[in-house]
């Protein structure tokens, strides 16, 4: 059983999970992680069977579950962080606690078709992988063993993806996420200030200047965020305030589909198909705090290292002004 | 003028620097960053000209500054992520805050030859280069602009070093880091739960236990955390209480080199030269909280990419138990 321990001094957890060095590219050597384009693809149509039973799928009317026929697919991930079944026990020892690694680790196959990219896709598509989130949130939700969920994808080796396939993770965890509680701490402290959400504010006032503003529609609003950690950084905000991803409706996810196809092709043409990480931040299950956070992704190329400045401090150094970044994008002709 | 803005959501800082992307290095490409081995190499003895004036150096009796005929240089970067002089200047947008990006950015060139790495200097020289940190240090503190600094050390290029000549680097900050602020408000609440510094405790039961001390002499104990971010993540730490790393005296330097020339060429040993990141935690320059905090090293082998779970949540999925590293670093024959 993995384990969740908390680090002694800050609010940081980690997961000890020696079952993931199990998987196929884990290694302690310093090659450069390659995509693994061998003639066997565990997440192509056909070789179903190769995966674990599936726990959503959008299929043709008629196909049969784990077989062929399908458009999405939502699987266990087979080296899972967390584990699924028993209780989350929570242990010390002197000065330090851990709880058991209680969890749940899914796939999200995005595509059947081994070369078809997530900025590829007909918006509908695109659409049904929010679909997909939403409807394994909300089964998540039902079971008070977890807290929250972080649905992230990784694009290309050099954002850590281990397979070339299209695809992205849901990890649901029962302690809240160190970034997310920041988060929360921080926009329930700006609420304090403001007596308004945080987040409604800088969506206000990014339409009102517009030079950050990378995309826009009646819904959904990408901006380059005033201080990003990295260059090109992209958040995409829903307009109307809302704290859980989960809430949003089937209609919406069209629009936030939209939004993030026209930021990836942008970011495609203007960086020449960039590795990426996307990461969804959404309230914990039981949060009530209304005004006090306001879900939304983020979206982060890899263009560069993170050393150790950044490790040591927390601190970021970016080259690239949002300003500048975001006029960037918006110029670019989408490819 | 760099800028430092906050995250209005987080008391995250990001320090955008326009100028940094003049950097030889820094480039939009995907390519792997490549140790530039030209023939002409800025840090090599004898072409002192090719840095700004040398700060500080170790260096034979009767040579002169800015020229051959010394073991240690302490100069200016010459791509500053932080520049000198000036107000630091606070500027308020709204919900936005920024303060301008008064520093000091320097590179400690820890050596004359160009193939000479840290792992294989001497003790007597490795404690030279904690003396040129104490030393930087101490001037720094003198002016009221900076409230802290962060020492650290990339090694190799997927570490993220641009130079493959043995060098680290000092940025002093007038705003305290946020990893470090993490450690000082953690430190204090464990410090109103305990009565006592978290990290003497931690040090005391480690001690006792024995399986995650990798290296210890009379001064300093080398651990392998409870809950390490990364596989074989190494904290260096000073046995007795101390807070800021600029009150070590001269002879604690010698214990404090061994300790890490231990650490690292266990790590050479087991993991076959990985590259690395270190860094220094030590109290910002007015700190006088006491028993709230402990200064220490950190040091992480590079030996996965982060990917987008760890950019998402903050929490780390780390394979191998500190447990399983300690007793591989203590049982390897160091190289």
């Amino acid at each position: 059983m993995p384990e969740i321990r908390k680090d002694p001094i800050v609010d940081r957890w980690v997961i000890i999970s020696e079952e993931r060095a199990a998987r196929p590219m884990a290694r302690w050597a310093r090659e450069e992680e390659k995509v693994e384009d061998e003639a066997f693809c565990p997440f192509c149509e056909g070789n179903e069977a190769s995966t674990p039973p599936e726990t959503l799928a959008f299929r043709d009317d008629g196909s049969a579950a784990d077989g062929p026929g399908w458009r999405l697919r939502v699987v266990p991930n087979k080296f899972p962080a967390l584990k699924w079944g028993g209780n989350v026990n929570r242990h010390e020892d002197d000065v330090y606690r851990k709880v058991s690694g209680v969890g749940i680790h899914e796939v999200i196959i995005e595509t059947p078709d081994h070369a078809e990219k997530l900025a590829d896709m007909p918006p509908e598509r695109v659409a049904e992988l929010f679909d997909a989130v939403r409807e394994r949130a909300l089964d998540f939700k039902r079971d008070d063993r977890l807290s929250c969920f972080q649905f992230f994808k990784n694009h290309g080796p050099e954002a850590g993806a281990s397979l070339g396939h299209s695809h992205s993770q849901i990890i649901a965890m029962p302690v809240v996420s160190k970034y997310l509680k920041e988060e929360l701490d921080g926009a329930a402290r700006r609420y304090e200030d403001l007596g308004k959400c945080v987040y409604c504010e800088i969506i206000r006032r990014e339409l009102e200047l517009g030079a950050r503003v990378v995309v826009e529609n009646n819904d959904f609003l990408a901006i380059a965020p005033y201080a990003p950690r990295f260059a090109y950084e992209t958040w995409l905000l829903p307009k109307r305030h809302e704290t859980h991803f989960e809430d949003i409706s089937t209609e919406r996810g069209r629009p936030l589909a939209q939004a993030l196809l026209e930021v990836l092709k942008r970011m495609n043409a203007l960086l020449d198909n960039p590795p990426y990480n996307m990461m969804m931040h959404t309230a914990p299950f039981n949060f009530n705090g209304n005004h006090g956070f306001h879900w939304h992704i983020e979206l982060m190329p890899v263009l560069t290292r993170v050393a150790g400045f950044e490790w040591g401090s927390g601190f970021h150094i970016n080259p690239t002004t949002p300003e500048e970044a975001a006029k960037a994008l918006r110029e670019v002709a989408p490819v």
